[in-house]
């Protein structure tokens, strides 16, 4: 009965593998050994573990607040839909059934008609809005769900594309195709401004070419990032689905001018992708790399000295400068476990990316400062007792900017103007390359299959410029970002 | 394709069924009035609207922080459990196999192992838990999970009983006996504290009988609350599992004398069962009545005045004092809608139950002063403007005791002591009967076949006195509790 060869032994530290040697072991080691999440018995799904989860929630938290300010309201919707609502929007039907876990039995019968497990949950929402809706004065209606989701995925990695994920998942409904367009385009800026601002990661607003569109939309806006192997992830989409819903569900309302009109509608999304995304855009060879917003603790407190005597008045100190700390609003843990030597313990929390780690010792406590650790960049430097709380408040904001401004200037050194084929095949590996494309989705399709690169998307700061498609030559207008992409 | 016959008219208001005509339509009927939830044309699957999820939300801030002071970390586990999981602890399976939901088909393709939908996550996680710990060291370990749980049921009411349900469910493993056990007893008094402040429901804490435990457990703790019908609503359970799980998965430590022992676990759990608790303890017959401190509104203030410059100095002075209140952490609506009369406005929110109505219009501005209504009494009294935002914190104060003291009254009249079972069988259907029994759950389901009513519990402040078995006369050392239960 006993599994304990499975057993991780926790107590033995393994080794990151380095990203110039093998980027995706990297990945799976630091997610690993940071303690975030982990694969579990059920094939394809993941375990989120209190660490990982406690990010997810930081996420969540500022996330509900930017929907909330826009006047989004959550709501839940089931888990199940009935098979048959998958099927009334056809492109949307198409783009899902192939991934889609279904129960067929329950409470011990064949049930009438199988249920999927929701992949996105326009169908069951949209049946429901129907019912909710009668007058323009009763739009816009804004509804948001955090939910898990279920996609049958063949090949799993941890964040990036998993069975079963967790998301929020934005639907609203307009009087108006301009209202809902602008209110697709205002929540994708909401995501972009999340990733900037609190993930301290750029990304590339944009839309999305027509093969790369959400099964059912009319246009999909993305917000693209690059990791440090060049390529890229879709770090948030939002919808415009037009009427293409409203016509195959009903969602109706009576205008102010007495005629009945179809609604117009929005969806959008991020998901627990964004740890991934985070991972790969911060992380570095000792490991996690937090950005300090999200950070589920903000400084670690790591106490030295193994004498009895001396650990009893560090600790004190440790937890008034904690209290301190706590008062300002920053997030702090205090590790003052004496089964540790000080190394092993620096080690676990650089593993973990903490941002600022403080070191305490009799001696620091003697001359009356501490010792402040970057985890970015390494730097150490000692803050006496009252420049505390103000030096880690400026330490916290300067990682911030550092981390931003480190992977803007990758992207933008890994960003490549190309206009030629042979050129493009080249590069596109490790890289943004930016080329004229003619607009079709042939073109688009070969070079995805000769290359396995894809358009991230037509950037909406894309300049007007006369040049021809990389591909077959014909007129184009502007560059759109080709990359390969998680 | 139009679904129109199907859709309510929101325009129009239907009548609430009065309590004393019929209790479960009025339940009905409040909770849809409220626009807490409705019917998802999934069968036995809920829709939680806006305002219900508001609620719910509130609900789960002041849980959540509760646990974290607790040590508790939140995390996050599969959906999907293996059928071969469950089978692992013999009683656990046979409570829990004949209503799960069933997966037998993802990807197009048939599944090698069926997949269940939790129903519960002892099994998904204990197994997990058999590789995170293996020292003394490791625990206790404290877990806590929120999410949608699946339990197939034939007959289903929003909140109390739903296919689909939210929740949140602890798991905890601990080095002995002693200290699950005092852990499993610590989470109910939180169940019990959440109840009684935040709720403001009187609730019985106690220890259920071997009959009506939870599958797998060596002992359960609930708290269970009085409905106005004199019916029990099990408002949380905290379990005591006991070494049960922990031989079934392996979930063993090292302890610190150097030999391996099992772990002992407990897990908890409440559920959005206790926002049909909330509305059937405090609802009445115009609606709705919120319990102050989880209100999603705490107080709406009600704009009067339909002429065009009267109305925009009353809005102004609307918002001006919205502001006050919420600096000051008060939940404020404002409802300054100019296409309904006041008295429209009044009625919905008394339906919805809000604490406080604030009506503002040019009179009440002429006098600098304002009008408050009481939903729970609904007592009036003008108000200045300058003691607007304390006489609001004393009304919201003294609702909260006023809704705690009316439920328990009710409880405390509806209690009722009982020493002969045709006197049992007279006075068990709308009051807890407090009966000696024996303790033979032989004599426990003889009761419940011949009278519905089932013991909720065994009260943690049962007093010893000698007595007979209401049913069959045996010796008994203290009453328990009966009653009908949803």
């Amino acid at each position: 009965m006993s599994d304990k060869q499975n057993k991780n032994d926790a107590g033995e530290a393994k080794a990151i593998t380095r990203r110039d040697a093998d980027y995706s072991e990297w990945y799976q080691d630091v997610v690993e050994q940071a303690d975030l999440a982990e694969h579990s018995p059920v094939r394809g799904c993941m375990v989120i573990k209190p660490y990982g989860y406690a990010l997810w929630e930081n996420i969540q938290k500022d996330l509900d607040a930017r929907f909330k300010s826009k006047g989004v309201q959550n709501a839940y919707f089931p888990l199940f839909i009935p098979e048959s609502f998958l099927k009334r929007e056809a492109q949307h039907v198409e783009g899902f059934a192939p991934e889609v876990a279904v129960v067929t039995h329950a409470g011990g019968q064949k049930l009438d008609e199988p249920l999927v497990v929701r992949p996105t949950s326009e169908t069951i929402m949209y049946d429901v809005f129907s019912r909710w809706i009668h007058s323009y004065r009763d739009l816009p209606l804004l509804i948001n769900q955090w939910a898990n989701i279920v996609r049958w995925e063949m090949r799993t990695r941890l964040f990036l594309r998993t069975t079963e994920f967790l998301w929020q998942e934005g639907h609203t409904v307009h009087a108006t195709e301009d209202e809902a367009d602008g209110f697709a385009r205002q929540m994708l800026d909401v995501y972009r401004d999340f990733a900037q601002d609190m993930m301290a990661i750029p990304v590339i607003p944009g839309t999305k070419s027509d093969s790369e569109r959400f099964a059912g939309a009319v246009r999909t806006y993305c917000i693209e990032a690059m990791m440090q192997d060049g390529k890229a992830l879709q770090a948030g989409t939002s919808h415009m689905l037009g009427q293409n819903f409203a016509k195959a569900f009903g969602v109706k309302f009576l205008d102010a001018d007495e005629t009945e009109k179809f609604g117009w509608q929005t969806s959008w999304g991020v998901s627990t992708r964004l740890i991934g995304g985070l991972i790969m855009a911060h992380g570095d060879d000792k490991g996690l790399v937090m950005p300090p917003k999200l950070a589920p603790h903000q400084v670690v407190i790591v106490t030295i000295g193994t004498k009895a005597e001396e650990r009893e008045s560090v600790v004190t100190k440790a937890k008034e400068i904690s209290e301190q700390l706590t008062a300002e609003g920053i997030r702090v843990k205090i590790d003052d476990r004496d089964n540790l030597r000080p190394g092993a313990k620096f080690f676990e929390w650089e593993k973990k990316g903490v941002p600022v780690r403080l070191e305490l010792g009799p001696k620091d406590l003697a001359a009356g400062q501490v010792t402040l650790v970057r985890r970015d960049t390494s730097e150490k430097q000692s803050v006496s007792e009252e420049g505390i709380v103000d030096g880690i408040k400026d330490l916290l904001s300067q990682i911030h900017t550092n981390l931003y401004d480190r992977a803007l200037k990758f992207r933008e050194e890994h960003t490549l103007p190309v206009d030629d084929y042979a050129d493009f095949k080249a590069k596109v590996e490790g890289n943004f390359v930016k080329a004229h494309w003619c607009g079709s989705a042939e073109c688009e399709a070969k070079i995805k299959e000769e290359t396995k690169a894809t358009i991230r998307c037509i950037p909406f700061d894309q300049q007007q410029e006369k040049g021809k498609c990389v591909f077959c030559g014909a007129e184009s207008s502007g560059r759109v970002i080709f990359a390969k992409a998680y």
